[in-house]
């Protein structure tokens, strides 16, 4: 379409015309084709954390698909699966460890949390002492790759950490999963959490929860929404292979289309390795025009980078995305506190000549606007 | 597509190419172009309440749009309007209603019913006995189409009892808003829902809540969920416009485009006309073939038909089920607790062509089946 722009954002992104495509029909959700569809979702989305060990008995995963957006999803993880007298501890770093904290106040659970700033990881010997000295904390909650910043929080050191404690994790993978590794052999976790719209390339209208069938056995009763409780989405589709309210068809469509894509791609290897090589792109050559990236390359996740706003009076906000949208490349705001900043994002159906492009657009913009160089104001 | 049926349900329903096309793009979900998209559509659903008229001050609504199904915009409505210390009663003639009582029991609210059968609709003289002796009540929920049996319940009368007892109404108008009238200048209320694949003949994947502002205003701080608050929901959007949480964006374009054409065919009366049609060639013919309608015909809305099962032992609905469905017609099976029945629906993009199609799909499986008629046993 003439004027659809190219979306490097953290979502919702761009995704192909393979995946679009199969929203062109109409399902009936309680019809035998469309719960082949949703088993077919569900085994791919368990396949991608087993890391090639078929996981039984209390070491199974159930894949549990959730209407609405990632944010839905997390709700329903903590609704689900803290108890009413359990208690949380969020890792936090950013807007989306925020968000959890805020969850849990609204279901009036018992919470609380370990923070660092947000351009620096969440600290594993930090949580080991703090829950060596709390023997209360039942949960343990981090974001894996937090957007706020793109940041990549140490999930396997948080893990061990966990795990040598005995307490649970809960693992909001948003922005990560199926870009970046995240095997249950290697890592043990109860759940973890994404959505349809960002590195598995579907149209926007579903989550996921990726949960320990013996976690979720020990859920029943706890979720304080109908809607959003796991447990009983699970118990109704392991019966009749239906959802209990009726399901985003197309969305669900497009999600299948989207997961066999990435099995093309060559899974999360595949997807992460241009993901990876988009950020290099787009670093290298942002980089040349002087700009700063919030984060060394080695806490950067491949997934959406955070430049310094720059210090040239002339560079207006505003009026580059407004020129770069014009050009045809959607880049996203920042939302970051410690500094002024914004973010394009690498993800979706991106490529090298996409990021060029986008690169050589904003050396146009930059021009227009007369800004000589990206340089940031001192930190 | 070949394979495709055409679905005769209650939703997931058949939607025009037109709708479907609407998804072939992506959006930046905070980009101008989705924000006015959203303008759009809210505009269009508070003019459909308003009967021509244009409600101000404390009787102005909003309409808030909600991630998910129409169950999720349902929990949303009563968890942000009924506060914490307030006490909702239900009419209860079926499973939707059923549901709102099962959703309150989440939320812990306090929560009362008054049932009929399911063949028999709410009962305003008994609302007015119950309102008048239990000064508790402060809301009253309604099930404006209840489709467990198609009946349509009498939300004039009921909204008549309940703005004299001065309490708040609250309806479900799912499966009946855009087809059936409800205007806010004859029925009082404070907030209606709806979802965008009902009547309306947009896909899956969002509802919306219509909403007296005044009422809304007063319901910071009740609801129980941070991604089901209606209250944050309008706020954030009334702020800049966007959405909290993603929103699903290809199901948002194909709503604006159900809407433009649901206002091409005429609005509420000409949808509600063509479905009135459908209904009337459904049953007739069915009676026709012998069968019977669990409801008298002043009952029963253009929406949903239950029919008794046969009584010929002949009749398997399982394969009655399948072979309707080899022959491109998608039903559904029947939920009542009454007595045994299956349900054809007569919504979504069916005309004329589409409905007698399928009454001569099901003449030829009768024939195959070799049931000689669709008369049920005696109720």
């Amino acid at each position: 379409m003439a004027d659809e722009p190219f979306l490097l954002t953290p979502g919702p992104l761009t995704t192909s015309m393979r995946v679009k495509r199969a929203m062109l029909r109409d399902w009936g959700s309680r019809d035998g084709d469309f719960i082949a569809l949703n088993a077919e979702i569900r085994e791919r989305l368990t396949a991608l954390v087993d890391g090639g060990h078929a996981f039984t008995g209390d070491d199974a995963f159930t894949a549990v698909p959730l209407q609405g957006s990632g944010t839905f999803v997390v709700e329903a993880m903590l609704g689900t699966l803290v108890p009413r007298d359990g208690r949380l501890l969020v890792l936090v770093n950013g807007a989306y460890g925020e968000r959890m904290v805020k969850i849990a106040g609204y279901h009036g659970r018992a919470v609380d949390t370990l923070k660092t700033a947000e351009d620096v990881p969440n600290d594993p010997a930090a949580l080991d002492a703090k829950l060596g000295s709390d023997p209360s904390i039942t949960h343990v909650a981090i974001v894996h790759c937090e957007t706020t910043s793109g940041i990549v929080n140490p999930v396997a050191a948080v893990a061990e950490v966990v795990a040598r404690h005995k307490r649970r994790l809960l693992i909001d993978s948003m922005s990560a999963f199926g870009a970046l590794p995240l095997s249950a052999r290697d890592i043990p976790f109860d759940a973890v959490v994404a959505s349809s719209n960002k590195c598995l390339q579907g149209v926007p209208g579903m989550g996921f929860c990726i949960v320990r069938k013996s976690a979720l056995a020990e859920a029943a009763g706890n979720a304080p929404s109908l809607v959003l409780d796991l447990f009983d989405q699970d118990r109704a589709m392991g019966g009749n292979g239906q959802w209990r309210f009726t399901p985003p068809t197309h969305v669900m469509a497009a999600f299948r289309e989207a997961m066999r894509e990435h099995e093309d791609e060559g899974g999360v290897a595949g997807r992460g390795a241009r993901y990876a090589a988009n950020c290099r792109i787009l670093v290298e050559g942002m980089r040349a025009l002087g700009f700063e990236t919030l984060l060394p390359d080695e806490l950067q996740a491949p997934i959406i980078v955070t430049f310094r706003m720059p210090a040239d009076e002339r560079f207006h906000f505003e009026t580059f995305y407004d020129r770069l949208r014009g050009r045809g490349y959607v880049i996203y705001p920042g939302k970051l506190t410690v500094a002024p900043s914004f973010r394009i994002g690498c993800i979706g159906d991106l490529h090298e000549a996409e990021m060029t492009g986008a690169l050589a657009a904003i050396r146009e913009v930059l021009g227009e606007m007369n800004v000589s160089d990206g340089k940031a104001v001192a930190a």
